[in-house]
């Protein structure tokens, strides 16, 4: 298992349109065979900062997801959405 | 559902203890009526920061686990483990 955290602040106006692009992403993620779950979450104190909890399988589950269609469509969909470059941090569980 | 992120940066010489401090610690919090679930996990990159996913079915069940004995057990045993406070950040499911 390997756990990715996507931190993420898109601008104020982008926010809806940044959840439901989060959401059909996360929708088809979790249906990728090395993807054990694909969470999207929004800060309750700024509605504006968002996180992914990414859990992969394996670590080479990443680059796969990143070759898929809905990635490509999600990453392009919510480039010009981002208040400040997106940031990941990987957890093991213990 | 109420997640509840905490951020840890412990002593580099505490994080053995830490970690078998936590493990305790969420053994006894997933047994909560009101906690859906309650993991622990260290940053690959830095294994003296840690995150807490705590998972709560409702705001009040973050108040009834700080009640309980191995909450304030765990509380007691990490407060010299620190390397800085601890931080949290609460997040809603989209």
């Amino acid at each position: 298992m390997m756990i990715n955290h996507v931190h993420i602040r898109v601008k104020p106006e982008s926010v809806d349109a940044f959840k439901a692009a989060s959401k059909e992403n996360a929708r088809n993620s979790v249906l990728e065979p090395g993807i054990a779950a694909f969470d999207v979450f929004q800060q309750t104190d700024d509605p504006t900062r968002f996180l992914l909890i990414e859990i992969y399988r394996e670590p080479e589950a990443q680059a796969r997801h990143r070759e898929t269609a809905h990635y490509a469509a999600w990453r392009d969909a919510v480039a010009d959405m981002m208040a400040e470059p997106r940031s990941s941090v990987k957890y093991a569980a213990i």
